[in-house]
């Protein structure tokens, strides 16, 4: 049987891969009138009395909703919110399992951005975070900013900040095994979605002076037609010396290559281009945008891909789980740059120098210190409410 | 300690009474192929395909939403989504514990009619049924009937149908206890909010002729002034006499009492009014309308309150977990009148004749019977799709 024969028939006997349990018992009627009426009035109170309260007496302090509209699921593209509902529960089933953090799966039936920002601003009073997942660009973009500005709780869009979180961590360790700095280098940016966007906001956060982002028109600059309004604000950021051309043109030189974008675009001729000890980061899924043994034949030093039969898996739940399980526990009213930055140094710092190779740069997603540490450095940066 | 104290101690500890469980491991890298990507990707395209595949492959089959905007919570009124938490993680301890139905606490930061049915809507995809609460009369009524036309899912109110379902219950038995027929009783409900209207309305459709509400202003008549729409509405089928007056007048020659009201506002000299016999339902809460002993000692015969030190506790949760377990299992679209009527049946013959007296005409919520022969009534009168 094949994993996807397996995984289907698995999500039929699950029938749902998650449950709600109760931590309060109700097995008399003493219990009855401790978890529900009368006894339940005065958690009520307390709280009516000081929102803050909700924090010590309800599930908010350690639960996220993660929230979707089904536009943009996985490879799958806008399946709808009802399709998009395996993916969620699983992201809660990770949530749960790797950073402890209660997750709760909500699909939203409207993918109007006006909409979904006013649906979720209702739903948050419960929540002590909101994860967004699987909201196509550019409106996720919209709907993130909008929501940060509104909302008192963390609210995160993983697409975006968890993939540029791990990237970071995989690209500081890959630089220390090629021996560059990043002063040094010129990073191509391929696929100008979520996540592209997201990565290369990071990157320049982190102090990388030289980014160009392509996408299917080939290098972005301040004069491309049809941009979106987020593409064409990272043309303000990116593309310093006003490249033209091709991710073909813009690959020639290049040390890094961070690809999320489509399958086997990537050809042996663009890698034997790029400068020595090439860094690629090839995250089309399932199929890369180039295989990481054709990249190693053309030249490649250190490989990385979304695949887990492969080294190097750039994978989102060495990030999500420890960030949550951080700004939860250090009561963060946001994720700031500076608590991603944090992040992505704590995972990078999982692989001790002894271990890092070319083929070893990024933490075992199943390293049980791996959300903790995250967490800690998180915690670290939050900034006390006010300041 | 008082429970009070006790109950606010073990909210603290609890710190949230509810937990999201996985129940799909993730030890493994192929659990996280299997449970995430890629594996997961196979039910979403299924569903993508048939939208009523969520029900085989998520967690909609057997989960609920207890969605509340905190306006009229237990006895405390308008306190607010955020205080209404503890409540609805309540209720969703019972839909478990009683009826083995996951249900997720929301609480909604809108007051507004149009956006809590907008809200609600939006939300529905991940759910297979809706239980609203603590919403107050008469936004209730719209909110649940246009919901119930908009969506594909069981919309019910608890506090509405639930207390109806119950009273009806008691009701039923109780008559056998004085031996009365319904279509030779006066009955009188006190309280023409949410339960009292959904009470009144269930009464009807079982086959009670002479039913008279009353609220604040006395009877409800076609004449009377400033009711809501939905009171209006109530004195078309109600008080066929066309009776007019006072709570105390309504009551004189009446069989039966139902209190959803206030405190100690009906009096031993009322009660001696009434028909011999007299059954009274005083569920005002946590002080009913006429405490048992003194309405005993002014004539009445059997007596229910909303209290569990009392013989005779009218609880809902005899009857919601039951409902949505049927309701979930038989994949009912919606919760009809005769569901309720069915359920209202079955909870009443859980007291056995040889068993039943004044003092026990309702089952134990602790019968671990009761959810399992309610789900069954209920199934039984689902109709299939499209009949």
């Amino acid at each position: 049987m094949t994993t996807n024969e397996k995984a289907l028939l698995l999500h039929e006997k699950w029938n749902g891969k998650l449950e709600i349990t109760s931590k309060s018992p109700v097995k008399s009627r003493e219990d009855l009138s401790l978890a529900y009426t009368p006894g339940v009035a005065e958690p009520c109170k307390v709280i009516a009395e000081n929102k803050e309260a909700a924090y010590q007496y309800t599930m908010k302090a350690n639960t996220v909703a993660v929230i979707s509209d089904g536009s943009a699921v996985l490879g799958l593209g806008n399946i709808g919110p009802y399709a998009a509902m395996p993916v969620m529960e699983g992201k809660a089933v990770l949530f749960k399992e790797f950073g402890g953090v209660n997750a709760i799966p909500i699909c939203l039936d409207t993918q109007d951005t006006e909409e979904l920002i006013r649906t979720i601003t209702y739903l948050a009073p419960g929540f002590g975070g909101i994860n967004l997942e699987d909201i196509s660009a550019p409106r996720c973009f919209e709907i993130e900013e909008r929501l940060k500005e509104i909302l008192d709780i963390p609210v995160f869009h993983d697409d975006q900040h968890g993939t540029a979180i791990v990237v970071l961590a995989g690209i500081i360790n890959a630089l220390k095994v090629v021996k560059k700095k990043k002063e040094d280098c010129k990073v191509v940016v391929n696929g100008a979605g979520s996540a592209g966007v997201a990565i290369t906001k990071l990157l320049v956060t982190y102090g990388f002076p030289n980014i160009i982002m392509c996408d299917k028109v080939g290098i972005l600059s301040k004069n491309t037609k049809e941009l979106n309004w987020m593409q064409q604000k990272m043309t303000e950021i990116t593309n310093p010396f006003h490249e033209t051309g091709t991710l073909a043109d813009a690959l020639k030189g290049a040390d890094i290559f961070i690809g999320v974008s489509a399958p086997n675009i990537v050809t042996p001729e663009m890698v034997s281009s790029m400068n020595h000890d090439a860094i690629l980061f090839a995250m089309a899924n399932p199929v890369p945008e180039i295989m990481p043994d054709a990249a190693k034949a053309a030249g490649a030093r250190v490989v990385g891909t979304g695949r887990s039969d492969f080294p190097n898996q750039v994978n989102n739940v060495v990030a999500f789980p420890g960030i949550f399980k951080g700004a939860l526990e250090g009561r963060a009213v946001q994720i700031t740059e500076e608590m991603k930055l944090a992040a992505a140094k704590a995972i990078a710092s999982l692989v001790p120098d002894e271990e890092l190779n070319e083929d070893n740069i990024l933490p075992e997603a199943f390293n049980p210190k791996v959300a903790y540490l995250v967490a800690e450095a998180v915690k670290a940066h939050i900034k006390p409410v006010g300041q």
